[in-house]
């Protein structure tokens, strides 16, 4: 049974931040809004099946500045970048973004965020939801590290889809055209040295331009918009039906302070057995000696189609059995059935296990899988 | 002028978090919510203005579910209380709600929660919007303390307005009537023993119910209800017109790490320059040497009607000079003027000072004045 009333609306006041675009987003018809480090988010402008489609096939603009940074300069700070996370930091180079799980003293995730290093002294780490600034503040503070933490007047706008190298470059120039997948150039805009990376919440390729300049907001979306016209620019947003088929998880909801890096298939990114100095390390360990007893994996979940999940969804197999649950579930009009993410226990997570799935409509059979799903990325 | 569309849809997930009362709040028809602390948080079901007259005249039961708590446990679980805040926490007894800013290695301001001793080595901190866990967690490990830091199954359920003390007597019995402000007693409940705090979000009096089991949600809420139809309950929220009026400050609207205690006119509960062990203090007591350069204060501005801030409102006075800016502004039906809360510079904060507003729908004239505004307390 669905409460009502749905959907509800948001108040909004200076606490839930408005950002260098939330003019441009409002003008263009923005439908739905969350609320994401204390910042406006757009989630849909036409609908999440209409904005879908056009991000496979098209450019959109993404008004992404709620992935605040978390500024590290200084002496130490390429140590306390590496204590935050077990992903072996002296990997990472100028001209570089890495994913870094970053994990509290158990091993339990407080953020997944994209760690940038700008110089061998300044780090940026372009946060999930959450306030990680706090948690590395007090870290630095504790340790009495020789360091400044802070979050810069920065705000990524992202450009997303098969047409968006296209946009950048007629914007920036043809070296975009070069930028490596997780790598960034640093490329002029009125008077300003704009970081330009190749990353972005969705499958389809894209770029993230991290603004250093609230008041050049307008001026930097006015002329993506008008480089993106001949391409069918339209404004959009992390689209949920397209970021659970590319398996890319949501902090938050696929995964919280309760879950370690493995159970989030994020082990591959965690160097955690080598000589690193990490918080959590020795739980870590432990963890991969014991091996995950749970791991996100998609779930297939035939119609018809339901609202995914704001409470998680139960999952049995067998008899009465504990088997996992869904965190987030969309129906995929390309796919024709539910799209899911769930963490699944062991025993039940090989592709192919039949599950049944306690929607609010009742119980539903699903089939676990790997993610991403088939043809996530369309090029 | 003003974006549109207004008011935007709320999209929602696990990750904007329900509460152990959603369900009951969504079933009395809740109109707006907001995200604080990654939760859902009603804002107002008739409108505000008339939750505004009922809230002085009845009595409210508010899902206050998103004023988490921190708890701190342990041996030095009182060393690191007082380290987060300028306040004599010596003072606080079993027993007692301590109000304390928390604050930064610059004295900024982090947070302004409400502290609970529940025992000599055992605190709740009760949370406004920041993931202030993070930062007493950082600290912990930083320095390496022994202390346990965790967010417990701690949801608030608020009995708000003159009719709360019969309302909560009739569940609770006589004894709630001899807890004094800011005072709490525990009682029992469904086999619990609940922390039931005379405190609130409002000016009209009330009760903070601490409870400890989502499970028991639906159960309180039915039986409050119930004991508080004789007295015409309704469901309601923090309400932006009578805070405004009663002068309770909202963080991240009115002051945000940008701003000291002694800005935010909280100087009164700082023991800054006592022998106290708290981060920020060297910045704190250099702030109260130079004395702050501007501090809160309220500000009327008559009619028309207009929303409240979205991003400050800039304040002139005379030639076109930086006087301040407005963070928090409603129209007060009752005294059919705008009330405004903003952070006012040191020439312009005395009471009667004339100020210009700027506001979406052009200037204002305003005056400076002393927070609360006159009969905020309605009883």
């Amino acid at each position: 049974m669905f409460d009502p009333p749905m959907p509800p609306v948001l108040s909004i006041s200076r606490r839930t931040r408005r950002t260098p675009f939330t003019r441009r987003v409002n003008q263009h018809g923005v439908k739905g809004y969350t609320v994401y480090n204390h910042m406006l988010l757009p989630t849909h402008f036409k609908s999440p099946e209409e904005d879908y489609w056009h991000l496979r096939e098209a450019v959109q603009l993404w008004d992404v500045s709620c992935e605040r940074q978390v500024q590290v300069r200084g002496p130490d700070a390429a140590r306390l970048v590496q204590y935050l996370t077990p992903r072996d930091i002296s990997k990472l180079t100028v001209g570089k973004c890495f994913y870094i799980p970053v994990v509290d003293e158990t091993g339990g995730m407080l953020n997944d965020p994209v760690a940038l290093m700008l110089d061998e002294d300044r780090f940026w780490i372009s946060l999930a939801d959450s306030d990680l600034l706090l948690w590395v503040k007090g870290l630095a503070a504790g340790m009495n590290l020789e360091v400044a933490v802070d979050e810069p007047d920065v705000s990524p706008l992202g450009v997303q889809g098969p047409k968006a190298e296209d946009t950048v470059a007629a914007v920036f120039g043809e070296r975009v055209r070069d930028i490596g997948f997780f790598r960034y150039d640093t490329l002029p805009f009125n008077g300003h040295d704009l970081i330009i990376a190749r990353s972005g919440y969705s499958k389809q390729g894209g770029f993230e331009i991290y603004l250093d300049d609230s008041s050049l907001g307008e001026a930097l979306w006015d002329v993506l918009w008008e480089a993106g016209v001949p391409h069918n620019i339209q404004a959009g947003g992390p689209n949920l039906i397209e970021r659970i088929e590319g398996g890319l998880l949501s902090y938050g909801n696929d995964m919280t302070s309760e879950n370690t890096p493995h159970e989030c298939g994020l082990g591959k990114f965690c160097q955690t057995v080598d000589a690193i100095n990490c918080i959590g390390r020795d739980a870590l360990i432990r963890s991969i000696v014991d091996g995950p007893a749970r791991q996100i994996r998609g779930v297939y979940m035939p119609g018809p189609a339901i609202p995914g999940p704001i409470e998680p969804w139960a999952v049995h197999a067998g008899e009465a059995e504990h088997a996992g649950r869904i965190t987030s579930a969309a129906w995929s009009p390309r796919l024709e059935t539910h799209v899911c993410i769930g963490m699944i226990e062991s025993a039940y997570w090989e592709p192919g296990t039949e599950v049944i799935i306690e929607t609010p409509a009742g119980p539903r059979a699903g089939e676990v899988t790997m993610l991403p799903f088939p043809g996530a990325a369309a090029n």
